[in-house]
């Protein structure tokens, strides 16, 4: 087994440069996505560490996402983060597409809801009006990352049950051919918040992780709102950038 | 006491809708920031909802930073986030004066340390190449909102003293005053996170509480990186916003 040495007398806690040391292994491709890495138990042998020191650097990186747990096998490299850019349009099967992941789209729900003040005021309706609900879960390689509720008024939706196409086809496209509505600006708005108990069963994380909350107002080329789509997205799975210029 | 009828047959689901009508009365300044609002007893008596409903509607409203608690006083009506936008090179501090809130920089510490794999990674030297870590706490009238640490090459920052002045310049404006360093572009990632035990007293919220790790490697006007920023900022105070065209 190898030996490395930490150094106690660093500004630095040990149980930080035992993570640095775990994240180098994987940025160098020492560490593959999927593969096993020592146990705790391990771990504070081979580094001379404590077990606590040891656990809280596992315990860090799996909050971070970079490792994961499976019950009674142990804990491995997770896949790198889905990046996407907050500075374009972006379609999210189209970032997974040129990433070589698969995308696939389940409609999780479609019906004809009134507005919450919160979804009137977005869409520019009156409390009540009538909206449809769309809720899908979206994957990459199977694996559920975004949950999505979008709300579009019902007098521009006028049959519902074409929004179910949207595992096949993108939302904005169906819009454009049966609805004849374009799409071509929206506002976004960006926090982050924690996993509830009613979404943990679709996202397949624990309560409690860490997650992003993106509300999305789209409107039209008459900058009509034409929707308005919460999304919940995987903290560990995915992160976001920009360039600033 | 008002009388409120909640819809136990519709699809949304009571604690949902007390919420809703939670947030429609703040969007609506009938209750205003830093008001005390109802306690659970009173609010499910007011509502005929179960304790644990008006229980649950609270903790989330809590966990989103729409209310908070104080030990022993109640819950209140918390500020507004503080927008900040995604598309454009911004200052926090003016992002703050903009909005009427006073801007406050605390350098925590500023010390020259040698680089870890990641920090030399973005800043394109090699590991254990001396950088200036500088640390300061970024605070919205008197609250701290954002734990930041930028590493920088020493081989730039001849004198790292003069970091300090953080509190009173720019950092930006540091560089290119004293270190002829012109900052003209940038690029962040963006990852929702937990706050952990060792930055919860300098932002006074519970570990475990939702934040946004904002990732920045700025850049000089020949392309060279001269700052990797790590910030923590806190998810109850702060959003950020783009809007796509």
């Amino acid at each position: 087994m190898e030996k490395i040495q930490l150094d106690p007398s660093s500004f630095v806690p040990l149980y930080q440069q035992l993570k640095e040391h775990i994240i180098e292994k994987i940025d160098k491709k020492i560490w593959k996505p999927g593969e096993k890495i020592y146990s705790e138990n391990q771990l504070y042998k081979i580094f001379g560490v404590s077990r606590n020191t040891a656990i809280k650097a596992i315990e860090d990186l799996v909050q971070e996402g970079i490792l994961y747990r499976v019950q009674g096998k142990g804990t491995f490299v997770s896949l790198p983060k889905i990046e996407q850019s907050l500075s374009a349009f972006y379609s999210f099967s189209q970032v997974l597409s040129k990433k070589g992941l698969k995308p696939k789209d389940i409609v999780l729900d479609v019906k004809i809801i009134e507005a919450s003040h919160k979804v009137a005021k977005e869409l520019e309706i009156e409390k009540g009006d009538k909206v449809v609900a769309l809720q899908r879960l979206r994957h990459a390689n199977e694996e559920p990352i975004i949950l999505e509720t979008s709300y579009l008024p019902k007098n521009i939706i006028d049959d519902a049950d074409k929004l179910k196409l949207v595992g096949y086809t993108p939302l904005y496209d169906i819009l454009n051919i049966h609805f004849n509505v374009v799409v071509n600006t929206a506002k976004e708005t960006f926090e982050p918040i924690l996993i509830r108990e009613e979404e943990k069963h679709h996202l397949e994380v624990e309560a409690g992780s860490p997650a992003l909350l993106l509300e999305r107002i789209a409107y039209d080329t008459s900058k009509r709102p034409v929707e308005f789509c919460k999304s919940i997205v995987r903290g560990d799975r995915c992160k976001f950038y920009t360039e600033l210029i």
